[in-house]
């Protein structure tokens, strides 16, 4: 194996490099926080520094269940996640939140970038939350995201959330990255799936109805056997395993544990089938193969994208075929 | 313009070109036929020729509705297709049936390419059938697909049915060449749902539960409110076009006007509100997005497959990090 460097003097390491994996490994947030801030870097040598450290990590990692929990803004997912994190940290867990948030890359701001927005968890010693990384594609974001999972997992981080919104492909993006998929929705089913994305049902393990407290217990019950009834229909997200529909309340705590043994179950019953190691497997090669795809693309747009847009406009007007227009891109 | 070769000593065309394309718009079927053998010839003089007998066609393209046709095999394809192409064919449409079959390229057969399927149909004078083309990757097949579709309505074809298996990428390619997607069912809408690919309904403009006759026509209707209830909770494929379910018979013609009606009354909507034309023209220009990257994807891999595989086994066993990995591929 390639032999890491000793010892690097880029700003916050100034130790030798396997003495920070250590420091990591034993759980030090600073270091764990550092070594974020690399693998999110735009400077190419700290990025490397950041590669060479994860490298160094990679046999310590994957020790966690690795969960995704999407939902249009305002289902409660910050909410729903302050609470069932307190409740695992609780259980004496180590629960690492991410985010994905491609509106991030345009608007510049970021979800979670408030930690107000989940007071509790944010002070608890088991808890450690990192905000979506601002900048950049959704490619990067989604590598950023990726290799912060990791460095959380070697740090012993054993529940790993990751929350998106549903904008773009990053519902796609971290269904690709974890093990169950976590869908939060509102009352009244019919409403709320015509605004959601396409197909996002058949991504998910389990859709919970949030908010089912008060007036709105009845409802949200009436919801979970909407869902229930639709879900019978369609394909299961993950390979012999029943997508279930719950009503939780995260403000007052009601039916999390539920939510949490099913996730429980689900992780027995893909380690026991040997899905769940094969799924991960799969998304890494996904994940490379995606890696290497945008970045095709993006050297070949970054040279042709003027003439690609005028051959564009030429498609349209019906003047060249398709087959002609890619021919000339390529020669041009 | 780019002026048209006067002349070509190819196989098959030895009249100026432009002419040949006069003999395709008056609705010779030989010079069709012989076009589309261009158009899918793997020799690249005869596909340039092809391309320019197709760009001189452009004009005259365009003036169908193409309607794409997917469902599990045994769900009655053929016979829909020829029962539903017959009572076109005689209310004086010309039909032309063209299929995508992502299992040719692999078996070499291809479905369509036995014409007995559909006896009635294919001696109409009205209709025109194409099998798929028998080889490729699914990019090629796709790319001859779209171009015959093309050759087609310029010879006056304006009904244009593509057929397909759902294996694979074929039912999102075939949705991205097609003004109107229809799913063809069979009774009992749970069991079959479940092994159809995922998002599938929220691809279709129409369900059509075939085999409505006999013993099989009251669970066929039962199966119709199941499909409408929910297609009730999902997304439209079309936006604002609400997607329906209709119980046929096409052994015995049963129904199938209920659907040509549901496809006039799209077309008429979808026209009105501009947003025919707008989903072509989206569909030609992610078409040419898809050929560049297909395009980009092979150059790359046909130099690089062993280095990938390699790094790819690297990857699984944690060796080193994707970055890493990518890194090194584009470097080798």
């Amino acid at each position: 194996m390639h032999q890491p460097k000793r010892f690097k003097k880029i700003s916050g390491i100034e130790i030798p490099i396997h003495e920070y994996a250590e420091e990591i490994r034993s759980g030090s947030r600073l270091h764990l926080s550092k070594a974020i801030t690399l693998i999110e870097s735009m400077n190419r040598d700290r990025q490397e520094v950041g590669q060479e450290l994860l490298q160094l990590l990679l046999p310590v990692t994957g020790r966690s269940i690795r969960i995704g929990i999407t939902g249009v803004p305002g289902a409660g997912k910050s909410t729903f996640i302050e609470t069932f994190g307190m409740m695992l940290c609780e259980k004496g867990h180590r629960v690492a939140v991410l985010a994905v948030d491609p509106s991030s890359s345009i608007s510049g701001g970021s979800i979670l970038g408030d930690k107000t927005r989940m007071q509790d968890l944010s002070r608890h010693p088991n808890a450690f939350i990192r905000p979506s990384p601002s900048a950049g594609t959704l490619g990067g974001v989604h590598r950023k995201t990726r290799e912060t999972m990791l460095l959380c997992e070697a740090a012993g981080y054993d529940v790993i959330l990751i929350e998106t919104v549903g904008v773009g492909q990053s519902e796609t993006i971290v269904r690709g990255m974890v093990d169950y998929f976590l869908l939060l929705v509102l009352t009244g089913a019919g409403d709320e799936l015509q605004s959601m994305k396409k197909g996002i049902m058949e991504l998910t393990d389990a859709i919970v109805v949030n908010k089912a407290d008060g007036d709105n217990e009845k409802l949200a019950k009436k919801t979970v056997r909407e869902y229930k009834q639709i879900l019978h229909f369609l394909q299961p997200a993950t390979p012999k395993w029943t997508t279930s529909a719950f009503a939780v309340s995260s403000l007052k705590n009601i039916g999390l544990d539920h939510v949490w043994k099913d996730i429980s179950e689900f992780q027995n019953q893909m380690k026991e089938s040997g899905y769940f190691d094969e799924r991960r497997k799969l998304q890494t090669k996904d994940w490379f193969r995606a890696m290497i795809t945008d970045r095709l693309i993006d050297e070949f747009f970054s040279q042709k994208r003027k003439n690609a847009y005028d051959l564009e406009s030429q498609l349209v007007q019906g003047e060249l075929t398709v087959s002609q227009a890619v021919d000339k891109l390529f020669k041009s």
